[in-house]
């Protein structure tokens, strides 16, 4: 009942059909060689993978979790052995340059084969993590001793890493973090302190781990202005053997979760143990956060991985499930009654599955684009063009996707009725592996924040108004992909509106700041239904194309047209709260006295 | 962490103020010497218990849960004490007849003050939710053997009961269902069959359980028309002993569920178990369903207890957690930052909460009120109102509130960020008991269609007229009572929107009944959110008058007041998407081939 089947035909239909990756490719210095082929063969062979080795493990990772014993960590049976088979395949390493035992795929690649093992095992999933973040700071600010210490060992998986910033008193607002590190020999240091929430920061999937700790050197200035950036490994290598030292790293405890639980959540106390700076000092957040556009798109995706599963089990159930008859008719005469899926409840649930799955996939993708320009593109222009959307685009896709994700679990829990809330079908276990993804890499809340503010606000509106002319400019220069209504009227009356709607925020910003926190959430969301409205566009013309072509296929490309004129139908309209909740301004958030809110 | 506090000020204010519940007693047969004192001095009798007796054992239900082994069910460590506890303050009989040992209470005061046992522990109050129920149905439709040999024992708690209606392939649609009864001796019955989801069907918290079971005579017709409810307990009864005798029930095992793990849900094997026929042969169902509107609105307070809980919980941890400056200058210089309740989005997620949760508890104390007139008044035409507005209300109450329920407690969670998501705060507990609210007595969906199909069209409209027209004329006689903005003019807009939306949703369906069910979710909502804008005004205007008398509590009733606006201001739009969503049609949900879902 846990079984997972990569969505191979929509993921190939996104990236070749939509968005053209592999032209994409051909202009990318370094991806020059790979063709649509290769990237099918990669993608068919990550599937196996992830169907045949880590969907296996889905169910045990919750039911067993991981266990705590006098500072070992225990992963859930099988994972050591998935673990070892992930390395062997190579996985690691895909967008690692070759010169390092890399495979040299651009990061988009990396990301887009990353939603299957979300979908197949988030909590497995979560192990190598914290891998790229940590290889590709490293490859960024790491000496040539720090990257002949560890890159390799990451590279091939041997080691795993972390990054270590959260700490009891302080999540969000990192200014406050106490951690501390003393400037020791050899231009080494002596870090100490507690961090909370690591993900993997204990485990018993690889001999050692390398974590990437924030904390402050003794001379420090107050706030996020005094951080610095340290390697710290579980065991210290010594040079010219392999035999590792304890280096005064350990594992108070892991948490008790709500979902994830095959993912060890660790409590870390560092005691007196050596590190190396990573980076300038007083520097340790931008150092931590030069990637942090990436890590957020790769967030992002675990929105899709949940949504995507979810779709697949109640999609499944509804087709399996007999229950009452149609309202229009007996569809399954022969049954003792007709398949759930007949009735248009049902159909409403699933069909919100299917749009804010396939949807928030193509956006993301060419959010990956973005990433791979500015990482590799000769052109300053196209990557002037794609730094501007990544920074507009990003909090708007952590945090919408993600939202979507929670709810898109939800309704496939709910098509499943009371058999849902039974652990048997994962449809609850995937509602409450899908929750984490809200709350950590920054909160909805502060993807908002960050929107509004940061990326809005603080260009003028200009990164939202160049978005928007992009699109506009695409509405102008389509056809209507079907008869009797207009979707691109649709979505250009909504980018006038998303605009002007920018711009209010900004008027009553600039007057009272309170409005910018006021207006942020549904600013997000409203952008984020209007973005996907964009790509489901997109789609539609593509398959508008294929059908008038009759290149086969024909039942996807009209399932395409149809998803598209639902998500405009059903799903676009929810635009309009979301506005009207931004108009509504801030007054009636801030008027109530914080003491008065309960009695 | 896990403490609760009983809302008595939120309580009193809508039952004393907002909706006179003294008159309404006074004008009730058998309540008329029932006064606000004797309410409010059960009301806090009953939260000392449910604060210091049932909120104790909150988090230790989730923990350790159930244990199935060889048939006994152990329910978790203190519930047994906590059960007889109960019993011995008399709890389970207060709104039984005095002369069968009740305390002769109506109907709404039990279930006004079943909110707070479904906060301190929804677990635990699920042991307590069958009783009524039973009592009710064996009270109306019983012969007097059969109330002589269980009535007494249930009323006291005693014995427990059970309604007995799932089997593995039929949950909503109930004519599907096997279970066989024949005749036997003496008039009685012997039935055989599996049941599956029965809460508390078997448990160690009393010495029997009286089952309430559906099953088929072998004579009976096929379909819902063939079904007949049964009197099975666990263990017989035999005249002049006290001894009980095993009858052939027996529990297989108990469902692992996403939450409420401290309650038994049971699969139950009748194998040649006798039993009584309750009410008439063939009439099963509609015997059972008498109490329907009474046990969907005992649902629907599930959705407030959560709400209330998730809102307690987060609301402290916003007042205590720092975490930032205001972006309108600190709040708490001396500090190390502001408490997190100072940022307008964490206060956009606690006011949702709060008017979510106080608005949804004034709407079901209206419907708790109706109950009592048609159960009690003898005024045939207050009878025929009551009836009409409990028909129509009841799938709205059961389908919204408890949708607000799962809402409110996963912005509960958000407000703690990552913290929520561990299991020592509590509030992804809450999170896990809500989800299966808008599953149990009828899925969201099945109150929808419920709504649209019998209520609304089966009407022809009436029913929600007559509540648009009582609801219009309370506008047109109101004052406004806030300045600068009309309350009374906004929510006039809606019932006129909301009347046009009833009338559009029937034509369509005269010509395609598809258009039932795809209107009905959506339609369910937006009345859900007018319906409680209705309540809110009128919770306004008595703030305006308490201000306006000086009457003190002057921060209560501002609060009140802020609260309504509150929810004008950014709630109520959300019936703008939901409109949309109704008018977009079928078309868009049933064109898609089922088979083109996924490829």
């Amino acid at each position: 009942m846990n079984t997972y089947k990569a969505p191979l035909r929509d993921i190939t239909f996104a990236l070749n059909e939509v968005l053209d990756y592999e032209s994409h490719l051909q202009a990318l210095p370094g991806c020059e060689e790979i063709d649509s082929e290769t990237v099918e063969a990669i993608a068919l062979e990550y599937a196996k993978f992830c169907e045949g080795v880590l969907s296996p493990l889905y169910s045990v990772g919750d039911s067993e979790g991981c266990s705590w014993d006098g500072g070992k960590v225990s992963t859930p049976l099988g994972f050591k052995d998935a673990y070892a088979q992930y390395c062997a395949g190579g996985w690691p390493s895909l967008s690692c340059e070759p010169k390092l035992g890399g495979q040299g795929l651009p990061t988009s690649l990396a990301m887009i084969l990353g939603e299957m093992p979300g979908s197949a095992n988030i909590s497995f999933t979560l192990y190598t993590g914290g891998l790229s973040g940590a290889i590709e700071t490293l490859a960024a600010f790491g000496t040539p001793q720090q990257r002949e210490m560890f890159e390799a060992k990451l590279i091939s998986g041997t080691w795993n890493a972390t990054m270590c910033l959260t700490e009891p008193h302080c999540g969000t607002d990192l200014g406050l973090l106490k951690t501390q590190a003393e400037p020791d020999t050899n231009g080494t240091f002596r870090v100490s302190g507690t961090k909370i929430f690591i993900t993997g920061g204990e485990h018993d999937l690889t001999e050692n781990i390398v974590h990437l700790v924030l904390a402050r050197l003794p001379d420090a200035p107050p706030g996020t202005k005094g951080i610095s950036l340290f390697i710290v490994p579980k065991l210290m290598p010594n040079a010219g053997s392999d035999e590792l030292s304890e280096n005064g790293v350990s594992c108070g405890s892991i948490e008790t979760k709500m979902g994830i639980k095959g993912s060890a959540t660790c409590v870390m106390h560092f005691d007196n143990a050596r590190g190396y700076l990573l980076g300038e000092r007083n520097r340790g957040l931008s150092t931590m956060f030069k990637f942090i556009n990436a890590s957020r798109v790769r967030a992002a995706f675990q929105g899709v991985s949940h949504a995507e599963l979810g779709f697949q089990k109640s999609l499944a159930y509804a087709r399996d499930r007999l229950q009452m008859r149609s309202l229009s008719g007996a569809k399954n005469p022969a049954g003792v009654a007709d398949p759930i899926i007949v009735h248009p409840d049902v159909r409403r649930m699933l069909l919100t599955q299917k749009v804010l799955t396939e949807g928030s996939r193509t956006l993301l993708y060419e959010l990956t684009k973005h990433l791979d320009i500015v990482e590799r593109s000769p052109d300053d222009n196209k990557v002037r063009i794609s730094s501007d959307r990544l920074e507009l685009l990003t909090p708007i896709a952590k945090g919408f996707v993600t939202e979507a994700g929670c709810e898109a679990s939800n309704l496939a829990l709910q098509c499943f009725g009371g058999h849902g809330y039974i652990k048997e079908w994962g449809v609850e276990q995937n509602v409450r592996d899908a929750r984490i993804s809200t709350l950590y890499e920054g909160t909805t809340g502060i993807q908002a924040l960050d929107l509004v503010s940061r990326k809005i606000l603080g260009s003028k509106g200009r990164l939202l108004t160049d978005f928007i002319q992009e699109t506009r400019s695409f509405c102008e220069n389509s056809r209507e992909p079907v008869e009797g209504e207009s979707l691109n009227e649709a979505l250009t009356a909504k980018l006038s509106e998303w605009e002007s709607l920018g711009r209010e925020v900004g008027e009553r910003a600039s007057t009272n700041p309170e409005e910018i926190g006021a207006a942020s959430y549904d600013f997000l969301m409203y952008s984020g239904y209007v973005s996907l409205a964009y790509f489901w566009l997109r789609s539609a013309l593509v398959a508008r194309e294929r059908l008038d072509q009759h290149s086969g296929d024909q039942e996807f490309y009209e399932a395409k047209l149809q998803s598209a004129v639902f998500y405009f139908a059903r799903i676009l309209p929810r635009t309009e709260s979301h506005r009207s909740a931004v108009r509504s301004g801030a007054d009636s958030l801030m008027d109530m006295r914080s003491a008065d809110f309960a009695f």
